[in-house]
């Protein structure tokens, strides 16, 4: 349940309210927009269901929202968010981001080539991983720390800002003061302990789509994160998994449009990992861009075939330099700006 | 095997190599381009290769196609194919070609109406099924010989080509005189049967993906219409069925860049039953226009709310009409016109 | 909407009750058992709804039916379907039935080899292809009319009945006087023209699930051919398209349970196409058995290797008449025989 | 590369070997056997590919494993895996091993029912939950270190083991001295931190398949176990995710031969989370049995209806009872007991 204030609503009627639903043993949750401030419940509604809301001071209206997720609903804040940086970038507006760069950090040279080159195409932030979840424990698992460091001399180097991977509490702790962006991977979408730790952080995060996640766990899974505290919260299309092999996995553009009607959270897509061919990803880059993303998250290495980690799926320099000429004006075809 | 003449070939060259070809036991496929002959060897390679083709006069290289695939092989037919219409009108040329209308044909008056709109806006192919193949026995079956009828009516008036799906041999001989483009539905990509008899006509047939099919599943299924001689055939992809319900189906557009490298046929996008709701159909209509479709089919109803069949994923005429002006500018910006 | 009668309702009754409804425009189907007669209504309920049938005489209760499917019901007709053949064979009874054969007819010694043996072994049917659907045109299509014949006349020699798979109208025709069970195969489920026109005949029916086909989808395809009049039909579950690569598809052993609480009719597995690989066939016919299934269908060869096709998936001899005494110790297990 | 060393091959000649490979750089991994030592190696093989390990004193064979896993592999490691517990129990020998109990931990009473019902029905370990991992971050999460002592009481007054699942280290840590058997979730299946640290303790662990995993990506899974020490590590199939509905999962069973052919480790069965409804869970139950499980975990509940999580899919306590019964018929019938 959801309660909109009138835009004049007074501060006095606000608590009026709160002090209300709590002595009724729920919670509230208080979003302030430039004109009218929303209070959420949060608990069991079935002890305050005829309350008589309506008629207190104040109030425009209430509405129930019936999906599992709340903060996360476009029904109780129905204005898109926008992250913003300290360095002026915005996520979520008219412009569209890119987010750019290796699989995995493998060396300073190679992050810092990379950095500086999609950095002078147009990407604003760098990504790259520095601890990699992988499927058999013998497989190349992320340089840890080192990777880290480099990965904060090349963003520093280009004049950029950083997304990473985290997968436990403890690579959480290395890595938070290196990053902008706190990247929970498609495994631990709903590795709820680590979602519960990033919510209570001041840094916004950029939550993977499960490997066979519905939309409805996605946004729960953003819940969890928003209840505790952190409201910057962005969602990542990362193809699902389907029968279909000709594809790594199967890019659920879909998801796009239907998030767009649930939810005011920022979307981006990836379609490195949604195709897993490089030749597949200015196709799926463009149509991204044209079916509402917020922002792309796309692999760039110098030399794709000696990449230790997911060579098949990036593209190289001149690759990207002319994807993001053309994707600059699919943006401006639907009104967006690259 | 491929083999691919000289743009100097003489007849009797060609002519030598086919007789050799047959003499071992396997057929040819001959496909004249405009400076190239390109020689596809039909049957049990194993008989042939070893054979020196490439020493015979004229012949430029010989290639093999792994695939089970042939003559829907970009590799045996690098050209892309360009379907042509009496009137002028070009399927998987420059031009993206636009299909809409009802999901069943209804009665006279609605259909006229849907025609006569649809054309307004820039579409040239008027879509209505007269066959519905249902779930249920007691659903709606459609309006069968009597919908015809009336869509024949409503094309004319309209200046109007159009497409509508046959189910067995006795709906395709009712439709075959009313029809410009043959339809086999999702359920029908693997009646086999059906593929071949289609194959043995001579107008165009849009082939769309089986609920569950795979590219490779498809591509062979086209091949059986293509094996009996009909070479015009265009692909649809109208969504797959996965896990997830937030959507009817799941639109897997990266088949889009998936079949561009591998086959030459044009390539259609459905968004109505790919999504399953009307408001997610605009967002996914210009993506599929961004990823490379060379055309669009659509679900267009004058009164969605009141359609027999699938109303929920129909757009009314106001929402066509704004959708068609934003598929030209996206058409656009990817070099591509509406 | 059901009306259950009374035991010792009078023909009289059940006309009358009859004439209403079709009075009212619906249609009535009458199921007579042992002590019960079962009319069901087929139509509009919404012109009926109100009406008293309950005060009628002979009624004994009223149900309605929210599943789409009428005829294959449970709750329409509680009793399982038991399916009899001259021999005196049953389908669906105490006995479990075993079908037993290769993929495709190859010659007449095979399939005479074939018969023999696994009639000797206690399988009480010979299954054989001679119209194969095959993914490519360039396969092996089957023996058409020739196989049927060889079929024909080791089924004949062993003393066995036969199921053999029809793809068409023509196949069909060609099929019937020798089949005694008639197969649509996975790919032909909701080819509902040919569903139709085997329920126009006086054969069982044995409707393999498709590919990708809910539980629903599949029910509603036996309505098909029971509307038109057959009642004779089994549902083989045969597996289903995931994502896992381990097997060719999922069986999807809970189907048993669930068909068993949704309809009548009798359930066949075939764990030859469910796992594609012959060393894991005997575990999941035991496991079909313990499951509850009223049949089994098993691909066994003479020489699996040599095969033109699944020769991966089928039994030679001795492991066929290995898991035959390990099923019937199965059977016992569940109150059940072989 | 696995080395077999001869039945009578010395102290010294394995040590040999294990000092060649480790110069050499990789690893090694040794399994005594009653009469058998193996040496696995472990690393990058490309440095030892060609070295003559064959003609080392005391070497049977050298053979390749070509699969990611290792120590979970059935080409390394022959002859099963047998768990053994204090009280004698064993999981992985010729008697099928019972769990059941509770979803989740609600009160003393209700788990004290539970434990004493099913233990006298045969169960040897109790199931419940103290940590829920929960879609909504709203939803009941367990009663934690609370829930845990209440299961810690129940176990011992009936005189059973027990099982539950941690979700975290902290959870872990809470958990260990209760638990005779650590769970991991389908949810953490990759979550791979967590299956590092369960790798260094001393108790057996019970892997859930992922809710869409592969096998293979499953075996790998528990090699990150193995990997780091803890060998005692069982598998359980819970159902993956499909687009049927009628099912809450679609439970695999093929995956029990495909287990059994790939690796030496106990297999369970869980036909409650399978199937999400009590209904279909003995049909499974017998069926999981009949196709070679070595365990089953069953939820069971006082009063089903009044559970506070999945109480559609718990059997009370009269059907356990009588699926016992009829479980250990089956059990027998394919020579095992329970």
């Amino acid at each position: 349940m959801v309660i909109i204030m009138k835009p004049d609503a007074s501060q006095e009627s606000i608590a009026q309210i709160c002090s209300v639903v709590e002595l009724k043993g729920l919670g509230t949750h208080i979003v302030k927009g430039a004109e009218t401030t929303i209070i959420g419940l949060i608990g069991d509604k079935t002890k305050i269901v005829d309350y008589p809301f309506e008629v207190m001071e104040g109030v425009e209206k209430v509405t129930h929202i019936s999906e599992s997720y709340k903060l996360v609903n476009k029904a109780f804040h129905p204005e898109p968010t926008v992250i913003k940086f300290d360095n002026g970038i915005e996520i979520g507006g008219k412009k569209i981001v890119v987010m750019a760069g290796p699989c995995a950090v493998e060396n300073q040279e190679m992050i810092t080539a990379a950095a500086n080159y999609v950095k002078s195409a147009g990407a604003s932030f760098l990504r790259g991983g520095a601890y990699k979840p992988r499927t058999s424990p013998y497989s190349f698992q992320g340089l840890e720390v080192d990777g880290l460091k480099l990965m904060y001399n090349a963003k520093k180097e280009a004049g950029m800002l950083m997304v990473t991977e985290v997968i436990n509490e403890r690579s959480l702790e290395a890595a938070y003061d290196y990053l902008d962006i706190i990247q929970i991977g498609a495994r631990n979408m709903q590795n709820f302990a680590l979602l519960r730790e990033v919510g209570r952080l001041h840094k916004p995060v950029l939550l993977k789509r499960g490997l066979s996640s519905t939309i409805d766990e996605w946004l729960n899974a953003a819940e969890y994160i928003m209840a505790e505290g952190n409201e910057e919260v962005m969602l990542c299309e990362r193809g699902i998994r389907t029968y279909e092999t000709a594809t790594r996995n199967t890019l659920d553009l879909s998801a796009v449009p239907v998030l767009k009607s649930k939810t005011h959270l920022p979307i981006i897509v990836d379609p490195s990992h949604g195709t897993g061919k490089n030749i597949y990803v200015p196709s799926m880059a463009k149509a991204a861009v044209a079916a509402g993303a917020d922002g792309l998250i796309i692999e760039v290495h110098p030399t794709p075939k000696k990449a230790v980690s997911d060579g098949d799926q990036s593209l190289n320099f001149d690759e990207f330099g002319q994807l993001m000429e053309k994707l600059k004006i699919v943006a401006n075809a639907v009104d967006r700006e690259i």
